[in-house]
C-alpha cells in the first residue's frame, strides 16, 4: 500500500503568555492512503484549514471547554478544515465529496465521521469561505448577532475587532438589519476597509485612541445599544461607560485576554444593572442545528454580492504556525486560512 | 389651617466614598394637614420606610438611573414605604388607604399620585412588609429569580448578601423549587440564621474565607447554576470560576462597589464565554407588572409559614441615617426598615 507524505503542525508543549512560531513544530510523517478494514472513518485530504483565536485556549494545560480538551504536546494542532474525501467506511461521504470537519493540522487527517460537520453541497462559491464566512465564523456572527442581539432597525451597535473573522459579518448583518454601526479594529488599514468595502458607518483605530471612552462618546453620543464582544479587557470597560438601557452584549470571545497570564480587571459592571444589560456567552457547536437557516439567509447575499469577505490566506502548512500566531498581535486582515491544498 | 411638625431627613451634600451619618441632618420644619386646592395630590402620613442599598448611587452627583435622578442636597431622600392616606385629590385613593408608594424620609409627603405604587389590600401580615417581602425586594428578588435564574429542581444555586432583604427570599424561593442552595453572608449570626431560620443546605461568612474560589469549590464542587448577584467586585469573580455550563446571573446589585472610588477589576469574565453564561441586569421597575403574579404567588407561602421573613427595624426618623449607613457594613440583619408611626 502506497504511503505518502503526511507534513502535521505539532504542538512542542503548553503555552504561557504570548504563543510563538517557535512553539510549534513542522513535522514530516506518512500515512497510507487507505482505511483500515472495516473501519467506519474518514479519510480526508485537508484543503483549508481555519485559524482561530480560541485555539490559543487549547494550547493551555488545563481545560476549560467542556468537550473540548486542550492540545496534546507532540501532537498535531486541531481545528475546523475543508477537506475532500479520499476513502469513506461510512455511508453519508463518499470519496471526492467535499466536507466541513473538525480535523487536524497536517495533509491527511483520518477521522471519525463524527467530526465531520456538513457535507458541502454548495460549490458555486470559494471553498475556503466555508473555514470562515460560510463556516464557525459566519454562524458564531448569525447566532450572536440574531439569537443574543436582537438588533432592530434604527439600534446603535458597536463591533470590536470589526475586520475579523467574525466581526466583519456582524457589522455587514446589522447593516442588513437597519442599524448604526461602527467598528473599531487596529490599523489604518483595517479601518478602511470597514469603511470602504465592508460598510460600516464608522470605524476607528484604537491603537490611536487615548481614551476608548471618549472615542465611544464621540461615535455614539445616544449610547449603545448592542455591543459584539470579541476582545474584552479595557474595550468592554470602555462600553459598559455608554450602554443604552436595556443594551445586549453577546460575548463571542475576548481575544485580549487569552494571552495574558494575569487577566485586566473589568471594572464598571455596575452598569450591567443600571442599564439592565443581557450579556450572553455562547460556543457556537451549541448552535449547529441553525446551521441550515443560517446558509438560507446568508448564501443569496453572497451570491448578490450584498455580503462581501475579506480573507487573509497563507500558503502551506509551513506557513501556519506565523499565521496562528499573528491573529493574537491582528496582524491578518480579515479572515485567516492556511491553504493545505486547492483541490 | 393647623400645621403639624414634619421631622424629615435631608442629604447634606452629595457623597464621595462610604456614606456617613454626618451625611444626612435630621431637620424640623412643617406642614399643612390639607391639600391645596383642586389638587390631584395625594397627602400620605409615612409609616414605614425602606433602606435600599440603591440609595447610596443617589447620593452621588452623576445620575445613572433613567428617570431617578441623584438626590438634591437640603432636601429630603426619597425612597419607598408604607403610609396612610391623610387626604386625596385622586378618585383612587381616599382618607385611611394604606398604601406602598414612592415618599420622602419625612413624616408627612404630598405626593402626586402617580408614585403611589398600589393600594395595600392584604393586611393581615405585618404592613412593614411591604417595605420588603412584599415590596419592591420581594419582587426584585422573585424576577431575578424566577425570570432570569430559572431555577430547575436539583439545580445548584449561590446567593451573596444572602441574609439581605432580597437574598433571603431568593434562597426560599430556590428551596422551593427543589434547588441546592448556599448563602454567603459577613457574620456568624447571618450564618446561623441562613442555616437555622431560612433553610439553605448551606451558609458562610465570607469575610473568614481567605479564599473564596476554594469556598466556593467546597460547597459546589460540580459548579454552581445560578449566582444571584447582590455584591460584584472579589464574589463575583470567584463565582466566574466555579461556573456551570449555561449559568445564569440574574444581577440585582453590586454592594461592594457602590462606595468606592476605584470599583474592583473583575478578571475572569472569560469565563462568560467558556460557560455560556447569561448574565442579565434588571431593575424591579421594569417588572411592575409581574407584581400581582408575585403576590399571588408568596402570600399563601407567608401564611402558611414556608416563607419567612426577617426584619431590623429601626424606631424613628432621628435612627434613618444609622440605619442606612449600616447597610453597607452590613450592620443590619435582615431587612432594613424605619418605623416612623404604627398607624
Amino acid at each position: 500500500m502506497a504511503q505518502v507524505r503526511n507534513k502535521q503542525v505539532v504542538l512542542r508543549d503548553h503555552v504561557t503568555g504570548f504563543p510563538k512560531e517557535s512553539d510549534m513544530n513542522i513535522v514530516e510523517t506518512t500515512i497510507t492512503l487507505n482505511l483500515p478494514q472495516a473501519s467506519n472513518d474518514v479519510l480526508l485530504k485537508n484543503l483549508y484549514i481555519s485559524c482561530d483565536p480560541y485555539m490559543r485556549i487549547l494550547m493551555n494545560k488545563v481545560d476549560v471547554f467542556e468537550g473540548l480538551p486542550t492540545y496534546t504536546p507532540a501532537s498535531p494542532l486541531t481545528g475546523f478544515g475543508v477537506a475532500k474525501v479520499v476513502e469513506s467506511g461510512h455511508p453519508d461521504y463518499k470519496k471526492g465529496d467535499i466536507v466541513s470537519s473538525f480535523t487536524k493540522w497536517e495533509e491527511y487527517s483520518l477521522v471519525p465521521s463524527t467530526q465531520i460537520f456538513c457535507k458541502i453541497e454548495h460549490i458555486d462559491v470559494p471553498l475556503s469561505y466555508y473555514t470562515g464566512i460560510l463556516g464557525m465564523a459566519g454562524l458564531t456572527a448569525y447566532v450572536g448577532l440574531f439569537e443574543f442581539g436582537t438588533p432592530k432597525k434604527g439600534e446603535n451597535v458597536f463591533v470590536s475587532a470589526a475586520s475579523g473573522a467574525v466581526g466583519q459579518l456582524v457589522g455587514q448583518f446589522a447593516k442588513l438589519s437597519g442599524c448604526y454601526v461602527v467598528g473599531s479594529a487596529g490599523s489604518k488599514e483595517k479601518v478602511d476597509l470597514l469603511k470602504n468595502k465592508l460598510g460600516f458607518d464608522e470605524a476607528f483605530n484604537y491603537k490611536e485612541e487615548l481614551d476608548l471612552n471618549a472615542a465611544l462618546k464621540r461615535y455614539f453620543p445616544e449610547g449603545i445599544d448592542i455591543y459584539f464582544e470579541n476582545v474584552g479587557g479595557k474595550t468592554l470597560d470602555a462600553v459598559l461607560l455608554n450602554l443604552r438601557v436595556n443594551a445586549r452584549i453577546p460575548v463571542c470571545g475576548m481575544i485580549s485576554q487569552y494571552n495574558l497570564i494575569e487577566p485586566e480587571g473589568v471594572t464598571n459592571l455596575t452598569n450591567i444593572i443600571f442599564k439592565q444589560v443581557h450579556m450572553q456567552g455562547f460556543l457556537v457547536p451549541s448552535y449547529y442545528h441553525l446551521y441550515p437557516k443560517f446558509l438560507e439567509y446568508l448564501l443569496p447575499h453572497i451570491r448578490e454580492g450584498k455580503v462581501v469577505y475579506v480573507e487573509d490566506i497563507a500558503e502551506g502548512l509551513e506557513n501556519g504556525p506565523k499565521a496562528l500566531v499573528g491573529l493574537y498581535s491582528g496582524r491578518n486582515v480579515g479572515k485567516q486560512v492556511i491553504a493545505i491544498a486547492r483541490e
